[in-house]
């Protein structure tokens, strides 16, 4: 079963979690004094209207009439119940899922390419500049500016542009100008640390320009809370009351925020972070001040990190290999308002397999591990004979991934 | 704005246009004695409820339980209206399409992969062999295989195996047996003819299995229309009383087919076929009995047909790369109840970008032979001042198609 809803009720205001954390957010610093950071630090690199989202305390943020026009083309997107696969499972568990892979660009991220192109463009600004692993967030901002009519220039890790070209495609297609990282050394097979070095570099360095990043930052995760006010409200539909428990996975947080930051206020709702063994942030990191960036050129974020020089192994989810958490997600597991669970990829993909032959759609390998989580949460509640209800972010597409499905199927993956 | 049903809007029942054609339907001939064929020539290949439908003069027919259980894990798809397309064009035409690419294998191939799967399974048959060219029509039977526990062995033209990995992939996801064809010469590029051979001498020489085709047939047509009866009753909630003109690309049919045919009693209602000028089957073929492959081992069919030997050259859209078309749609060209015409791929492409910049998703080659024919009848009518009603089938998206995309851009497409 799936449930819909009109266009007409994508929701009109993003939901602020800041007001309702358990505990209160530490400010961003100055890289250089380590004082916290105010708004003219950060206007070489960003809009005053996004500006003003990443510090706001207000409860709701209006979302505006052209953000929501442009939204609209694949929003509301579908709740599914995972029927098939519960049967698989024979779990008494109801497994529903917010499938955000409808988008253009087949994931959850132009939920906040769309407005920060906006916002931009409604201060003058005619070109964005960002970094992109294997092409996730690179492609939700070709496609946003693209609508926009703005420039739009990605640095995109090397490897990435020489071993998967359907990435660099897309954003092509959308007219994003698209060059390998680093610039200055084209034997570098690159890292996401030198595309942001590259992004933030272009954009200080020319006045037509601002710089845009998919993840951690407060007011990325704002835009996100669409998917869990969508979801709260078709659950509802479905005659569930709340889920007992909300599953993403996680690399710099903004999927999972975008779903479970709307219920934080529900004590009965338990949250869960699914996170890979080989980048395991928030369950082996330490909670710091640490860099964004491997250059160490952006603002002291407090989060669980591993270190802003850990460069962790190439499995296939690129978008969970962060060094890092956003501020926001850290301050929920620091506080125990959320739990986090590390998987192995091959583990991962053997999950991805099983939801691909009952429920038949091919996920996203940073999906995957939301999924592996799930079946194993609903093989718990079948011991304990529980009718648990898990709501989970199906958080992007495995089209453009089916190169990692080949080494999995084939002997090839490494289980790391 | 997009349209969707609710689940249970599924249609209940297949729309047979079989009683509403315009003139009787040529009976499929033996190909030794060229005599009408019986049920008991097909029997070998088909299952009987399958033979019944190919045959059936009855206007509806009834779609089993289990079969809508699993079109709803996608169905009813959403209508879209094309705004920001039309914007763009400056048209007064009001555009709509039919979006089938949300389905799990990304096109409207799973629409009849499952009941022909459900239909074999039910007549105890075990397992399906079928051909596939560039891979869509495979994939969607592996999908549709998997959810009925049953073996599919699919024969995939040699150069595509080598090619382009993705689709042979996304089938051994949902645990198809892939093989190259020709089978007995690994040094032939091989052909779809091949591999309708190779496909149906497994299945003719096995007890377990049976062979499955995706387009032309009768039955595959039928399965298809409930693309077209949830259009009809979307375009109500739309305020539309009916489209003046219906635009579909033409392969086999199926598409086209699926979304046109529930509109053939209403004459107020147009329809184009639109093909590649490299393989113009209704603008430049003769309407005669032939193969249906080339190596002359299936019935006659009455078609407009290029000749079974033909060999369209290697343009993306390999869903349209077959030397006949549906008996149905010939049927309907030849008495005039519907027009075509044909498009070379480098004007498809320029369409295919300009419908990805305004709209978002970025079309399979095939579906951007409709939007190429959209975009012209929208400026025609802008030139007439004419608020024509436009729905068009976007029958898959393009995303395991980037390589021709890639062609396209950067100056490599053979503009034929």
């Amino acid at each position: 079963m799936r449930w819909t809803l009109p266009s007409d009720r994508v929701p009109e205001a993003w939901f602020n979690v800041v007001p309702h954390l358990p505990g209160p957010l530490r400010p961003p610093l100055h890289p250089a004094t380590r004082e916290p950071i105010g708004p003219d630090d950060l206007a070489p690199l960003f809009p005053m209207a996004l500006i003003g989202q990443e510090m706001t305390a207000d409860p709701w943020v209006d979302i505006p009439g052209e953000v929501l026009d442009v939204l609209k083309l694949w929003r509301p997107t579908p709740l599914v119940r995972a029927e098939r696969l519960e049967q698989a499972l024979r779990t008494p568990a109801r497994i529903y899922y917010k499938d955000e892979s409808v988008s253009p660009a087949g994931s959850h991220k132009p939920n906040t390419a769309v407005p920060q192109a906006f916002y931009n463009r409604s201060e003058g600004v005619k070109r964005l500049t960002t970094e992109t692993g294997a092409g996730q967030w690179g492609s939700a901002l070709g496609f946003a500016t693209s609508l926009f009519d703005m420039e739009c220039k990605v640095y995109m890790v090397r490897a990435s542009f020489e071993q998967k070209p359907y990435r660099r495609v897309m954003m092509e297609v959308w007219g994003a100008d698209v060059e390998p990282s680093p610039v200055d050394d084209p034997t570098h097979p690159g890292s996401l640390g030198s595309a942001i070095s590259d992004a933030v570099r272009d954009a200080a360095g020319r006045e037509d320009s601002h710089y845009s990043l998919g993840s951690v930052l407060n007011h990325v995760l704002l835009h996100q809370t669409v998917i869990g006010l969508e979801a709260k409200e078709q659950l509802r539909d479905a005659g569930e009351e709340r889920p007992d428990l909300v599953i993403g996975c996680c690399g710099g947080g903004s999927n999972l925020g975008g779903l479970a930051l709307p219920f934080v206020g529900d004590p009965d709702v338990a949250m869960l972070a699914v996170e890979p063994s080989s980048c395991p942030t928030l369950t082996a990191g330490r909670l710091d001040y640490d860099f964004g960036d491997t250059a160490g050129m952006t603002p002291l974020l407090s989060m669980y990190t591993l270190g802003h020089e850990f460069i962790p192994p190439p499995i296939h989810a690129g978008g969970l290999r962060y060094h890092g958490d956003a501020p926001i997600i850290s301050n929920l597991v620091e506080h125990g308002r959320m739990q986090a669970v590390a998987y192995p990829q091959g583990k991962v993909f053997d999950a991805a397999v099983q939801f691909a032959r009952t429920q038949g759609t091919i996920p996203a390998p940073e999906t995957a591990h939301a999924i592996r989580a799930v079946i194993d949460e609903a093989l718990a509640a079948k011991e304990r004979s529980e009718e648990k209800v898990i709501l989970f972010g199906y958080s992007g597409h495995g089209l453009l991934d089916l190169g990692a499905y080949d080494d999995y199927l084939h002997g090839r993956l490494a289980d790391s």
